[in-house]
């Protein structure tokens, strides 16, 4: 019995309650009452209510079921929605799923700001930038210790991103960060459950509010990144060390160097080196799944923590496997939504190569060196059933920038994804050019009526 | 320049934006809404979209400044209200701000739950015990580590807390909890910010949502405290472990034991035992403020780290200072609202005895020995002008269970703080005895009232 499952057998195994204790409780209850309507002025709680108010019908912004809503619900909705499949992109720069948080985010608060769509790329681009600065010194070592750094860093950068879209001075912008810093949360722990989505609708809406409570007057300790309990210290990452040298961004930009690794594959980035060093060897080699004896996959330790469902009993799970990936990849000749739908995973729970596929780490002196250099090699030896050795690394999956996919891959997935035409797709990649984000909500509300098969 | 600094002065230098950066971005944003529309019916997104949905006007809970909202936004604005001035009770089991989360956050389910007053208190009891359950094995480690325990621990009680006031079973009431786990955040490093008080607030908040979460079918881990990369793992306790005995609080809840301990003092808890030995000495041997030449108090470390302001500049600040605490006690007889009007900490910015009250900590070893048995003793060591030597030990603040607050006490600080009658203060009392939350919702409109001048 885990801790919890012993305390809610407790909670529902009626605890004996007297009037002396419901006494004592009315006691803590009256007396936070005067405490609530005493503070009811601090500037911490008329920051809430500035918060609240944006969920003023005339601040609403499209949720992915077509209904309008808060900018902080919309954020929560839709960004759940972006990382569900775990299909968005991943950011290796700050280890994070970056733009799950970043455009839920941008978009919920678009309406507020009087946003164009060139100062949603813009500040998409801060966002970015800064969930790069931050993730530069401890994205590895956070990362690691089990952190889901996409409702972490991802969410400080959110906040940025935000605060400038809104227009913040570069006091509130600190403020914005800071505040993010104080609900940055979410483990890895909770990885193959629905609460891994989650975590990236509540950093797109901390985003949100972050830069509201900013814009309120509400403001945390500018050193709370690097301060001596500072996030750093509490985070995984005793020893950061952040530069004080400006930001310079006109060489490279984040977007541009590490880049965003964008997916095709619906399952965990961590299976997508290895995804794609299976599907390299088998055009290479043309074999089919039957002829597989053995595969053994090198990985890095956050990777193999990532993915600890060697057989696993639902679409979830399936999801952060990489015994699931490889199967998939062998019998599919890819990995796409129908890998994942419940059926297949129930068929595939008794498939031979579940007990033949073993993952490794390298060493941690090795893996040291290679995070230390930005680097995060995966290498497949498989052995074919005729006794043939076949082996491949891989240091980038395919979709990053120094493999990137084809315009007619990123079109598929757009189209297949989304249910809407190439004009729609076309419509969309004028982006840049919009006056707002009509356009945008328009094809989303076009997707949400194909879904709901009503048509266009 | 701190970190968060050093970003945005890079965020607001205009940074360059070149068209292909606009158009990765512009592929980002395409991609991820796709994502978006393709996870909008994962049971992950339909728990977001239920949590948002309690939008609902109809389910509508009050908040301090007399408006109606949702409960989210009534708990986070509730419970920021709640701890705004540090006049919230303290409980020592979990080193949370318990009752400013738990509540907020019962009170904004209530009618959603259709509660009446006597479930309200049964589930406030469960809450408390949750925490002190979590608390037990974690809250010493976790709260010196650094971590605000009011949000971390008080919100994983307080998702109890509300699933057991909307009647979840077992199963969704684990799943509340663990979710709650993944919002976990909060540093004290923040104390003597506007930040601190919204920590409540988002506890608050959490606790109503991760049980929204949990009726809406969204469960993480049941093994998120105690699992390898779990809450203690990341959170400053490692080696917590959790007993599997039955909990039985057949003789003594929490509550009772350590019990609640309410404030009269609007400052930082760490600094009550040492103002109750200042007033405890000024009463039996009646000296005044000019009297004393030099104060040392001894602390534990972690109540040493909530104070770091030995020179507060503003109010904020004030409520996180031993020096300014020990000289409102020696001035005015005891520490009130008063001695935290900005003009008052303005004067005292040059009052001689700031210098001359200093702050240690007991030995690492003798800490540790303490915090085990549960006991957090300060010392006050006090020398007068005429050279003579005062010395006082306390163990328990003013209003512990050892030590209650007298009625007529807990009635002025109803009284005082909310403006209200002493007819309100026994209407508050019945709670018990409520049908529903109407009396509650009417005291609260009516104290509102009151502060907007409005009369009753």
């Amino acid at each position: 019995m885990t801790a919890l499952e012993r305390i809610a057998e407790w909670v529902t195994s009626n605890p004996p309650v007297t009037a002396a204790r419901r006494a004592a409780a009315t006691d803590a209850f009256v007396d936070t009452l005067a405490c609530m309507v005493a503070g009811a002025s601090d500037v911490s709680t008329l920051g809430a209510i500035a918060v609240a108010s944006h969920a003023d019908p005339r601040e609403s912004a499209m949720c992915v079921d077509g209904a309008m809503r808060a900018p902080s619900s919309a954020a929560l909705i839709n960004g759940t929605a972006a990382h569900a499949l775990d299909l968005d992109d991943n950011f290796i720069g700050a280890a994070t799923h970056a733009s799950a948080v970043l455009v839920p985010a941008l978009l919920a608060a678009a309406r507020q700001a009087g946003a164009d769509g060139a100062a949603l790329l813009d500040s998409y681009l801060v966002g970015l930038q800064v969930q790069r600065e931050i993730g530069r010194e401890i994205a590895a070592k956070h990362y690691t210790a089990g952190w889901h750094a996409t409702s972490t860093i991802g969410q400080i950068g959110g906040a940025a991103a935000v605060a400038h879209l809104l227009g913040l001075d570069a006091t509130r912008i600190v403020a914005a960060m800071s505040v993010a810093v104080s609900t940055a949360s979410g483990l890895k722990w909770q990885f193959g459950t629905p609460v891994k989505p989650v975590h990236a609708g509540f950093a797109a809406r901390s985003s949100v509010e972050a830069a509201l409570f900013a814009q309120a007057g509400v403001a945390g300790r500018s050193d709370v990144l690097e301060g001596e309990r500072g996030f750093a210290a509490l985070y995984g990452a005793p020893h950061a060390d952040w530069p004080t040298a400006p930001i310079d961004t006109s060489v490279a930009h984040a977007i541009e160097q590490p880049g965003l690794f964008p997916k095709l594959y619906p399952c965990c980035g961590s299976t997508h080196l290895a995804i794609d060093a299976v599907l390299d060897l088998l055009r290479e080699h043309s074999f089919a799944a039957a002829d597989v004896a053995e595969i053994v996959v090198t990985v890095l330790r956050p990777n193999a923590a990532n993915l600890p469902y060697t057989h696993p009993e639902n679409p979830t799970q399936a999801r952060f496997s990489m015994q699931y990936a490889l199967i998939s990849a062998l019998e599919s000749g890819t990995v796409s939504m129908a890998d994942f739908e419940p059926a297949t995973v129930r068929e595939r729970r008794t498939h031979p190569l579940l007990d033949r596929i073993s993952v490794r780490t390298w060493s941690e002196k090795a893996e040291r060196i290679m995070l230390d250099q930005g680097r995060t090699p995966h290498r497949v030896e498989l052995t074919l059933t005729n006794g043939r050795k076949l082996d491949r690394q891989r240091e980038v999956a395919r979709g990053a920038v120094s493999e990137p996919f084809a315009p007619w891959e990123k079109r598929r997935k757009f189209t297949s994804l989304s249910g809407l035409s190439d004009a729609h797709y076309d419509a969309a990649l004028r982006l840049a050019a919009s006056p707002n984000i009509d356009a945008i909500e328009r094809l989303l509300a076009a997707a949400i009526r194909l879904r709901n098969g009503a048509g266009e």
